[in-house]
This record gives structure tokens, C-alpha cells and sequence, in this order.
């Protein structure tokens, strides 16, 4: 572990506030060779820390976090607020089972305001809070931090529609990175490059930095804020139609690599005493350069999907056979289409996008538009395919309903990383997905558990079914299978002894556990496979009857999960049997690697022969 | 029934084109006549669609439905659209059960391009069909109908994001109400304001009525639609940078009103090939006038909500009470905000809203934003109130998830129109929030059964219980409970008789249903009335328990409704006696009256003693 004489020195924000100047760039630096070193270890988001190093100094040298609030848009890009917040010594914790969080997380820190790790949610939350404030006379800031890549989302523009006039001391700071624009979709991102190329920044940028740097302005008391505002950052001012049009006034480009004009700017934002919109320019995984002086240091970090900042998986894994066989079938059938939100990457989706550009959407992290998007390329005779990561998913529930299953249009939707999904956490954890679709009327779900599973039920889903239909699929690899086990294309299979007066009931990857589990028990039991759980097939109900014990195990939350279906489909049958359901109690699900946390719910081999030899022995 | 010479003549769009020019004044008269005789006797959304009666006429002379397609954002502005789509005739059985529908519907016309009840959707759809017709190298056009409320909604700028540049035969129509943009929220409603009340505006309208009065232009052919589009159309064209900005070219304001004007503007937009948003400006309404001259054609329409077009209840209703009640407690406790996402008449916010202003926030069409900004009222100390229809609320299921039960940060939601909601049909029924709330971990539900008991719930919700609390009621009024039933405060109670082995288990309105088919038969019949849903009471089923046969009744979707939960909490308490599960199966509901709708699911009283009866003579 490297020495950090300042970083070791900074406990909580009042010693960020309590450095000299000068040394705020060395504590920059600081930060970068831990969260290298960190990161290299543990895995995480490094760019989009690396991008907000200054800001995040800045922030805590201008603001009284936590008294003032910094909100921070999906919470991986505080790492650096977590090391200037208490929180350094434990960092090498991160993202493992009971240690730091990679996200933020209010029961952490009283910095963190709220566990966040869905995209464009920051200015509806920082509204609310500067709205209590103004309630309740505070004179408190509010400020919102997020990211180009999160105004691609309606719930900015939904707050931002809200907030402009709202007479709050609400600062939202757009950090613009630059690796972000050259990727990002649609008209905004072309917009914001617009401004940052303007000539008169770069022009600007020197200019006030050779003002900065004559004179020694950070951290001195304004004599006069508003007179400084208008003569110093009023130069920073520009006409900026689209968010004047909301009513904030609009700051910047400021370069989000110079703490210094970054205090400034945040110090002119508070003096204006109303919702201003700081658009700051930085550069994401800014000090990767370093990586070209020690590149053995970067040996261990693990890619990113550069859209979305998720670590892309290496080897053979789901995504990957989803994108090459939705690039095989798009071949042949030229009405395939391909939709994702921000995930081209992470969804396996880049063979596709590089072989049908015409035929493949990014529509930026905008999962209802998506959905609803794909219904219109259905109606009009396409067959599309919305690649999604179960936990995003859950965005469009209102567009699935509506505008997907009412309308029984053939929509495919491919979703990715359900079930458990490990570091990542509460917030991206796919246990909802097969809940909150079995209350969606009409639509079909398949969860298979090899890769030829996966390609039968696209087949299925494209050329067979009706309406809308969801093939999920975990992260990562296909678990081994039983070699006698043998992949039948029908809605349920029955394996193992079908004499056995024990059933296990399962489908998705818990089935190879399942196996796993009878071949080490000294017991018949007959294992019933969902292949497809929505509807569920009545012949896998009346083999599972013909048994005196039943036990379902789903990777799922057990509210609304198909083992309740299941017990109530079993009853109406008249079974009057044993049924243990094993699934996810009503709890959200914390950081632990997959493994772990199939262990924890007793969903893996070990948690099937457990349940069932508990019982077992319970009743004799 | 009045004799309409033109209108009776139009069976399909072709007889729109077909129309001398003259001639469309005295349809657009005859239409406004037909719509106020029929929503007279059938009630629904009358100010929208005299808003729209011009553009109709317009976009079906210049478009060729259904080559061209029409998407009309919240369907409930499509009925001069079916006037002239061959549902005249039928047009006297709108939103009865089995008749026309009061929304945009498939199977009822192949010139409805969706099922279309919730807002903000059309964009998205349009520019599906707009890129398959791209794909395809189809010339169509594909038109999206909006208003400037459905602008407050996040889904438009995730669409608009995407569609600008898109090099789409897409034409985007943005009418601009007056009566709406008064009351419309936000800073959207002020920029369209702004661009409306723009001194030109006038002077142009006026002298492009002088043009057009002088020159027979609409309907002929344009030698060079090009040089038409530079030389008239041009002077429309002001700079919208909003717009521009997401890459549409702007053309506006229009006078909504004046056909001829509308269908040069469209001929315009077409020339155009390329993504054009047409803002035009109209009165919603239009044609109230007639009210002053004939004010008992006006007599049997209901109020509406000016907001969404939502007819108003009158009477004794559980929304009046909620906003009564409300508005006391908030007297009380200054930490009390309410938010509405532009539903504060319907959802009975009113007198909140007059009393105190202050703590009042109307969003916007923006369900997603208010659940994430009451999280963040409630960071801050408040004790936020989100009012909502049940089929709206699903919107924020996400927000829901992430940003509020996560958190466990206390907001209240008061779910108004749970159940059944009669009329609006599929896309308004409140039969999926108990299951899609039963899917969120750590959430309690109330789901009250009288006046009284809805005062209750909010009391535990505001100082009981943690986290996230939603009360759900009903569309209208309470229904009459028997003299000797007290409501007591529990989280369930039993009624009737405690020693019978036939037990009905239930909740909410149902509850009054069960009461009254005991009443009815001669059985010894004990009632278990859930108060609290979620989770549910165990004393609950411990009472159930105790009886050979359990009949649970919910007005709610089955799949993930409390009845299979329930199911499973009897099974593993041991019980192995009959259970019958009756709610609503895996399909959308139609319109009908909401006793109709009860009635068709074996809901009301004669559904409960049907079911109980038949399945004990099945048994004997």
C-alpha cells in the first residue's frame, strides 16, 4: 500500500476545507494512485471516478456536506467522495461482501444521501430536498451531480421542467466527459459538444486561468459575492438557450480539471441564490495517461463498457451467446432489430451493432422509450429486440403493460443479469423481474438454463409465441449440466426419477445446482424444469402432484414469484401435499459475489440438499 | 338525433379529401354539434376533442391513413378522428360496454395505430414505425399528436432525443391549448407560452388568412412543394432552438383552427422529408361558445378536470374525503406536502392546493419525477403525500423500487382508482398495483373499505409505520357496510360468524360485497377482512386457518395478488382444507360500468354467494 501523506491526513470534509491551496493538487493525485491501486484489486467503475477527482475537492471545499447536500447521480462515481468523507482506510473494502458499497449508500456515511444506482434520478431527489429547505427557510444548498450520459433519461428533463423556477438554492452540475460525448446518443449529447466547442472556450479557459493564477481567490472571503459574480463569472455565462429556457441559470464550460476555477464557479453558483445549471467539462479516466508511464499498475482492472462504466465479462458468458446468435438470426431474417439503453457492450450486442448499423438503437439510458420504441418497429413489421439488464428493465413496467402487452404486439425483449448479480449490490440485483412480469397480462417468459436453452427459447420467442415475450438470463457463465440432462424444447422437462415421491421444482441456472444437489443425496427425487415460467406449462403441475413432497427453489423474490403461482396451481389440482418454497424473502439483497449470495438464500446445491434433508427430518 | 348533411356522408378518410374546401367549415360545425349531443348522454373527454376538430379534418386530407399513420398520444382526443374513420354510426355507444371506445384502439379501427390511454407515449411509437418505414424504404409519414401536457412527461424527451436526426419521415404535432397552458406546470408550459405570445404571431396569422383567403390553394396539387415550403411555409418557421436543438425543424406557431392554414402547414411538413415538429395553437374546448347560445345541449355533461380531461366525480367520493382529510392533518402537522402529477381536481387535492400552496407541487404528467421527489421531501424532514391513480402510479415503479422503498424514507402514496374504474377500460383499470406493490420489498399497503377506515390508514401511514406506506381505495363512493361492523384499527379483523367453517377472506370495497352475500344466504359464514395488505396479518390467517374452506375474493389482478400469497401462508401453517381463489385472470379488462365489471368477475355479492354456492354443490 502506497503512502498518501495528505489523502492519510483527510478524515471528513473540514480537512479538505482546512488544506492549502497548493496542495490540492498533490491530494488530486492522491487520489488517483489509490483508486488505481483499489480499483486493480477489487474491480469497480475507475473512469468515471477518475473524471470527477477535482470536482469532488471542489464540492467539499465550497459546500458543508452534510449539512449542504450533495446528491450524486448513480452512485458509482463516488469513490472519491468516499475517500474526502471518512471512509479511506476501509476503501480497500470496496465492493466486497460487508465493505464499502460501490455505490452510495446513506447508512454508510451521513454524506451519502441516498443508495442510488439507477441512472437520472439526482435532480428529482436534490428538488426535493432544496424544496423542504425553502419550506422550511433553510439556507442550505442542495446540489445534484450527474453526467451527460444521465440527461439521455426523461426523469432529468421531468425535474428539470420543475425545478427551474422553483426559487431554490439548487445547484445541478452537468459534468461533461469528453470520452462520454464522442459515445453518447441523440440530439443532447450533440448539443453540449456544440457548446464545448465553442471557440470562445478555450479562449476563455486561458484567460481565466492566467487570472487565477495571479490572483489568490480560492478560499479568501468574498468581500463582495455578487460583484465578483459579475464581473469574474459572468465571463463564464454563456447564453445557453436550452436550460435558460428552464429557468436556471446556466454556468460554464468550466474546465473540470482545475479546482480552482471549479471553487469559483461553485462559489458564484451559491451567491446567485437561485437553481443554476454548472456545466463543467472533464475527462473521463482522466489519468489514464499514467497507464502509459506504469502500465503494469493497470494490469488488473478489468474492462468497462465505456457507455455505461460496467465491467464488461471476459470468456464465455450469456451476453456473448445472445449477441452472436441474435447476429446469426439477423442474417437470415432481415426484420430483426436491435434496441438497447446504453448497453451495447455489456448486452453483447456489438457484433450486431457492427454488422446491421441500420438495424441496431442505442436510444441512450432511456429503457421507456425503448420499450415503447420497439413496439412502433413491431407495428410496423420489424421484429425487434430490446437488450436490457434485468434491474433497468423495471424502468419501463408502465411501457411493458401499456404499450408493450396490451397492445399484443411481438416484441423480444433479452434480459440480461437476472437474478443474482453480486458487488454490484441492492440497486442492481435482477430478483424482480420475473415478480413484476407475472403481473403483466398476456406475456411470455422463458428462463433458460444453458446457452442451447437460451437459442431455443429466441427461437421460440421470434417464431412461435404471441405478443411479448422475455428470455432472462444470469451474469456470467452457463453452469455445467448433467450429461445425461439433454435440452427438450418443451415448456417443462421432467429429470432424475420419475417415480420419487420428492420433487424439487426450479428453472434458470438453480436447476444445475438442483442436480448437483440429488447426485450427492442418497434419494430418489424428481426434478420438474420451468423452461418457460410464464405461463407455467399444467404438465409441469401434475408431475410435481403426483408427488407427496414438493420443494420450489427460484432465484427470485418469493412475492410474486412463480413458487406462489406454483402452490396455487398445485392446490386447485388437489394436491394436498408437503410444498417448501425457497426464494428471496422481502428484503432487498446486499453486495457478496453471486456465489455468496446463492449460498445466503439457499439457492445453490448446497441450500437444495439442506432445505430438502431439513424437512425431511423435521417431519420424521 | 340531429341530421348532419356532411358529416353523415364521411364514412372513411377518402370522403374527407373528397370534400369541396367549402365545405369543411360545416363539417367541423357538424362535428362539434355531434360530439356535444353524444357526450352529453355518454359523459367523457369533450373539451379535448372540440380542441381537435380542425387538425383532424386536416391531417386526414393531407395523410393517407391508414398508410400514413396517425399516433394520438392519450387516445382520449380520437374521437373526431372516429367520426371519420367509419365509427359515426356507432359513435352513440362510446365507453358503454361492448361499444366504441373513448381511447385509440387497434381492433376497433385499422386507423388507431395503438391502444392509447396513458400520456407521453406517441413520440416513441411514431418513431418506431417512422425507422421500420426508413428500413423498409416505404415513402409513408408517420404523424404523433401531442399536447403541451403530455410535454411534461420524461418519455417525449427521451424520444425527441432520439428522433431528431434520425432522418425519419416523422412529423410531430404539438398542440398548444390555450385553456391548458394557463394551468399546465413547468417551465415547457412557459417556453410554449412565450413562442405563442410572440408579437408576430398575431400579425402573421392574420396575414396568412388574408393570403389564404385569396388564393384556393388547400387541396391542389403543389407545382413545387419546395419552393411553396421557402416562400410561404418559411415564414412560419420561427427559430424554436428548444426544438432545433433535438435536430426537428420547427414550424410554428399555427393557427389550429383554420384548415386551410393547418393543411398547408402539413403539405409543408411533408415536404420537408425529414423530422419536423409542427406546433400549432388551439383552444381547448373550442366550441364552448355554443354554450352561451345554447345552454341546455350543455346540461348533462359532468365536469371535467381542466388539467388531464378527467371527468370529475360529484357526490360523496373517496377522493373528496382523502383531500378533506388531508387537508386537516396538513393543518395540523406543517411537515405535510402534496404532490400531484396533474391530477389535483380528481384526486381531490383541491382544497389542499388553495390552503396551502406552499407545500403543494403539482409535477406535471411526471409519476416518475414525484416518487423521487417526495424522497427527497422527506430526506429533508417532510412527510410528502403522492396522490395518484392506481394505472398512473405504475409508471414509477422503478422509482418506486429504487428511489423510495430502498431508501426507507417514509412517503405516503394515496392510490386513488384502485380497481375497477368502469369506462376508460384496459388502460385505466387499477387491478395491477396490489400486485406490483406486493413485489417491493419492505412496502406496507392499506386498502381501506370505508371513509373511516381511510382516515385510519393515513393516520398509521403518517405516524405508524416506516418507510414507504400506499392506501389504495376506489373510483366513488363507500359502499354501504352492514350497522353491526366496526371498523377497529387492526391490521385485519373478522366478521360474522366466528365458529363457521366456510370462511370468506377479502378487502377493501369486496368487503361490503361478502357482508351482503352472507346476508343473503343461510350458511354460517365467517369474513376476514384484510385492512393491511401487505404484509399480511398472520392473525389473518390463523383465523382463515381455523376453517375447512376458504374462499379468498380480490378485486385485483391474481397473478401476484395477496390471494396466492395468502394461499401460501395457509399451506405452511398447515392448512389443508379448500381454498378458492376468485380475482381477476391474466387478461386486460374491457369498459363497462364498474358494476358490470364487478359482476362479470364474480366480484359483487351475487359473484360471492355464486362461487361459495357452487363450489359447495360440487363438493356434496
Amino acid at each position: 500500500m502506497m503512502e498518501h501523506r495528505i489523502l492519510d491526513s483527510v478524515h471528513a470534509p473540514e480537512d479538505v476545507r482546512r488544506l492549502p491551496e497548493g496542495d490540492l493538487p498533490i491530494l488530486a493525485g492522491e487520489i488517483r494512485e489509490k483508486l488505481i491501486e483499489t480499483v486493480s484489486q477489487t474491480g469497480g467503475h475507475l473512469a468515471s471516478n477518475l473524471g470527477v477527482v477535482e470536482l469532488t475537492i471542489a464540492l467539499h471545499r465550497v459546500f458543508r456536506s452534510p449539512r449542504d447536500k450533495i446528491v450524486w447521480d448513480v452512485g458509482h462515481q463516488t469513490y472519491v467522495h468516499k475517500l474526502l468523507t471518512g471512509r479511506g482506510e476501509r476503501f480497500d473494502t470496496l465492493r466486497a461482501e460487508g465493505g464499502i458499497s460501490g455505490f452510495s449508500r446513506p447508512d454508510e456515511s451521513e454524506h451519502d444521501m441516498f443508495y442510488s444506482g439507477h441512472s437520472s434520478t439526482s435532480v428529482s431527489a436534490a428538488l426535493g430536498i432544496a424544496y423542504a429547505n425553502k419550506i422550511k427557510g433553510s439556507k442550505d444548498y442542495t446540489v445534484a451531480v450527474l453526467g451527460d450520459g444521465a440527461f439521455t433519461g426523461g426523469m432529468v428533463y421531468e425535474a428539470l421542467n420543475n425545478a427551474g423556477r422553483s426559487g431554490t438554492r439548487l445547484i445541478v452540475i452537468l459534468n461533461n466527459n469528453e470520452m462520454s460525448i464522442s459515445r453518447n446518443v441523440g440530439a443532447m449529447a450533440r448539443y453540449l459538444a456544440r457548446i464545448l466547442s465553442r471557440p470562445s472556450y478555450s479562449r476563455l479557459k486561458s484567460r481565466t486561468e492566467r487570472f487565477l493564477n495571479r490572483l489568490p481567490l480560492v478560499g479568501k472571503p468574498l468581500a463582495d459575492g455578487l460583484s465578483f459574480t459579475k464581473s469574474h463569472i459572468k465571463n463564464f455565462i454563456y447564453s445557453s438557450t436550452m436550460f435558460e429556457q428552464f429557468g436556471f441559470r446556466y454556468m460554464g464550460p468550466v474546465d473540470g480539471h482545475d479546482i480552482g476555477v471549479l471553487c469559483d464557479a461553485l462559489e458564484g453558483a451559491k451567491e446567485l441564490n437561485r437553481p443554476v445549471l454548472l456545466h463543467i467539462r472533464t475527462v473521463k479516466g482522466k489519468g489514464y495517461d499514467y497507464a502509459e508511464k506504469e502500465p503494469t499498475l493497470y494490469h488488473g482492472i478489468s474492462k468497462f463498457d465505456v457507455d455505461s462504466g460496467e465491467p464488461i465479462m471476459s470468456g464465455d458468458n450469456y451476453s456473448k451467446h445472445f449477441g452472436e446468435f441474435l447476429t446469426g438470426m439477423a442474417e437470415k431474417d432481415k426484420r430483426i432489430c436491435a434496441v438497447t439503453a446504453a448497453m451495447s457492450v455489456g448486452t453483447g450486442l456489438q457484433p450486431f451493432q457492427e454488422k446491421f448499423p441500420t438495424r441496431f438503437f442505442d436510444v441512450g439510458i432511456a429503457e421507456e422509450h425503448a420499450v415503447t420504441f420497439c413496439s412502433g418497429l413491431a407495428k410496423a413489421g420489424m421484429l425487434p429486440v430490446f437488450a436490457v439488464y434485468s434491474s433497468f428493465l423495471q424502468r419501463a413496467y408502465d411501457q411493458i403493460v401499456h404499450d408493450g402487452a396490451l397492445q399484443g404486439l411481438k416484441t423480444v425483449v433479452a434480459i440480461d443479469r437476472a437474478g443474482f448479480v453480486g458487488d454490484d449490490g441492492e440497486t442492481h440485483q435482477g430478483i424482480l423481474d420475473v415478480p413484476f412480469l407475472n403481473t403483466v397480462p398476456g406475456v411470455t417468459v422463458y428462463s433458460p438454463a444453458s446457452y442451447a436453452e437460451l437459442r431455443g427459447a429466441f427461437v421460440k420467442a421470434f417464431y412461435h409465441d404471441d405478443g411479448m415475450v422475455f428470455v432472462r438470463y444470469p451474469r456470467g457463465a452457463q453452469e455445467p449440466l448433467p450429461e445425461d440432462y439433454v435440452y427438450s424444447e418443451a415448456d417443462s422437462e421432467v429429470y432424475g426419477d420419475a417415480d420419487a415421491q420428492v420433487c424439487v421444482v426450479t428453472y434458470g441456472r438453480v436447476f444445475a445446482y438442483a442436480c448437483r444437489a440429488r447426485e450427492r443425496m442418497n434419494r430418489k427425487i424428481k426434478i420438474v424444469k420451468l423452461n418457460k415460467i410464464k405461463p407455467v406449462d399444467p404438465e409441469a403441475v401434475a408431475a410435481a402432484a403426483a408427488c407427496s413432497r414438493v420443494f420450489f427453489f427460484e432465484e427470485s423474490e418469493r412475492s410474486g414469484g412463480v413458487g406462489e403461482i406454483f402452490s396455487l396451481l398445485l392446490e386447485e389440482r388437489g394436491y394436498r401435499g408437503d410444498y417448501v418454497l425457497t426464494a428471496v424473502p422481502d428484503e432487498f439483497v446486499a453486495q457478496a459475489s453471486p456465489a455468496a449470495q446463492l449460498h445466503k438464500y439457499r439457492l445453490d446445491a448446497d441450500g437444495v440438499e439442506t432445505v430438502i434433508t431439513e424437512r425431511l427430518q423435521d417431519e420424521t
